[in-house]
């Protein structure tokens, strides 16, 4: 363990991508390599980058690894996929296009499913996250497909948020753009070289200068990219590293920070209680039980829930 | 309380309206309410129906509930959107579409936003679907936006499981359509009339035939639709309804039920628990001092939580 420890700290690849493995399959060692390697996290920028399918994320991904690899950075990619409960299978889709950086020794891909996470996809994205910021990497960027609520969920690890838009992509593409308007720090306007990328800005920018109680934070930008055509792409780039520098002078990096580890412990609170109640009353199969118990008799879910929990208290007391 | 279920039962529309709007705000007579009415449910049809933002669900779902006015039967629809963790408000976008079913009495219709649901929208969710039960509706339709893992959880909640899918809406939407392809008792081809719609039935067909060890269920049947030209919405009805039969004569409606209550059960439970940590530990202002606890000395945050719950438990054990 201490040895896998060392390589990551070291930025050994194959360790990262092993270490990765551990948290994917959550094998018992997980906690204590994420407890190693705490201390040395928090120096890497995390960019969260969401939109609807189809907005062309993956390919301005790939144009910002480009970019910071021309600066020198040294990048990680966590491409979060939607799966379906039962498969499982992180699919990669078109962001095999980014996989022409996968032999470039300063950048590390990984797909994540949410398949067999206990803690949930966000528990084992986080702690992805601090394995490749202990690795040194300068920037991690965690891209997701979707825009639901669990996706939001893993955007929200991020520093920063940018949420990628496309004109033209009817009418629920802009309620869902309404809905998830205010978690971003930037907005890109990809695929600029369509119709209707001028009245989508127009239209954001209305929504955005609304009078808001939420925050005092500057008004995000909004930006104009066209991946296609490798246009905007390094003044996106410089928007967002001016977005993070303003975050981390104001201090509301360091809040944020604060924020998701909060919302981190509790995750691994509520995770732990649960196994905690399989070990002590095999939760698991007392459900099917009471599954049982209402089909077969008057009983009603929510008093059967409530008797439940208060015998668990009793037999808890009464264990001393 | 007695009174309201007792509208419930007759079917008032306002009393329906009153009592969701009890889940949504989770008052405490939501527990009770549910109880009641639990004994009454299990009629009803449910349909859930999900899919990328633009296939067009809510011009289908809209050309279904048509479809079944006409058969006379009664029809509930919840559309579930997803909206930002700091803004709530369900937004209706294109849904308002359906509205010219609202002055109907025999249509109701309720959006239902994922903000402020301590058990998650699936929970609330699972909640009004058992009022529009109990109220005597034949058919409720769960429509979700978006298609990430908390849509899949809600959808989850229904009998059968509709997928919308249109042709040639770029690449990560075949990513999606294989990452959702196994949850779908229907797939929908809509906008049948663009081009690419016959390729993509192909596709899908191709993958549903792939040996598979999930199921040992019927095929899913792969339909054309064009809501625009208001092409295979019949044929479309009525194949779901002969799935729905299926699930019934085959004993699956059975399971998958039972299934999905054992779920709901963890779902109150884990719920409950939580509360309880509230209660007795004052569990969220606890984790705001882990944080600083973890900030300015050598904590580490999975050891920390190790310590907490040690605690927890001996503390628990020394109450009696």
């Amino acid at each position: 363990l201490i040895a896998l420890a060392h390589r990551i700290l070291d930025g050994d690849m194959r360790g990262i991508a092993r270490a990765i493995s551990v948290i994917d399959n959550e094998l018992p060692e997980k906690e204590a390599l994420i407890d190693e390697l705490f201390p040395y996290c928090g120096r890497a920028a995390v960019w969260g980058i969401t939109g609807a399918p189809g907005s062309g994320k993956s390919s301005l991904v790939d144009l910002f690894i480009e970019n910071k690899r021309r600066a020198g950075q040294r990048l990680a990619v966590i491409a979060v996929d939607p799966t379906s409960p039962f498969s499982g299978g992180a699919i990669l889709g078109d962001r095999l296009r980014m996989q022409r950086h996968a032999t470039d020794d300063s950048v590390f891909i990984r797909s994540m499913a949410s398949r067999g996470h206990l803690g949930g996809l966000a528990g084992a994205t986080a702690d992805a996250i601090k394995i490749l910021d202990a690795a040194g990497f300068d920037l991690i960027i965690v891209e997701t497909i979707g825009v639901g609520q669990s996706e939001i969920e893993v955007v929200e690890l991020a520093d920063l948020i940018i949420l990628i838009l496309v004109p033209g992509m009817g009418d629920d593409i802009q309620a869902l753009k309404a809905g998830i308007m205010e978690i971003g720090d930037l907005f890109i306007i990809n695929k600029a070289d369509k119709d209707g990328a001028a009245k989508l800005k127009t239209e954001i920018e209305y929504v955005l200068n609304m009078p808001s109680a939420i925050t005092n934070l500057p008004k995000p930008p909004v930006l104009l990219t066209s991946a296609t055509l490798q246009e905007g792409i390094d003044t996106a780039v410089q928007k967002i590293d001016e977005c993070f520098q303003q975050l981390v002078h104001s201090g509301e990096l360091r809040r944020r920070r604060n924020r998701h580890l909060q919302r981190e412990l509790n995750r691994i609170v509520m995770q732990k209680v649960r196994a905690l109640l399989d070990e002590r009353y095999n939760l698991t199969q007392a459900l099917g039980d009471w599954v049982e118990q209402i089909r077969s008799t008057d009983s009603r879910p929510y008093s059967l829930v409530n008797a439940k929990i208060d015998t668990f208290i009793k037999e808890l007391n009464g264990l001393c």
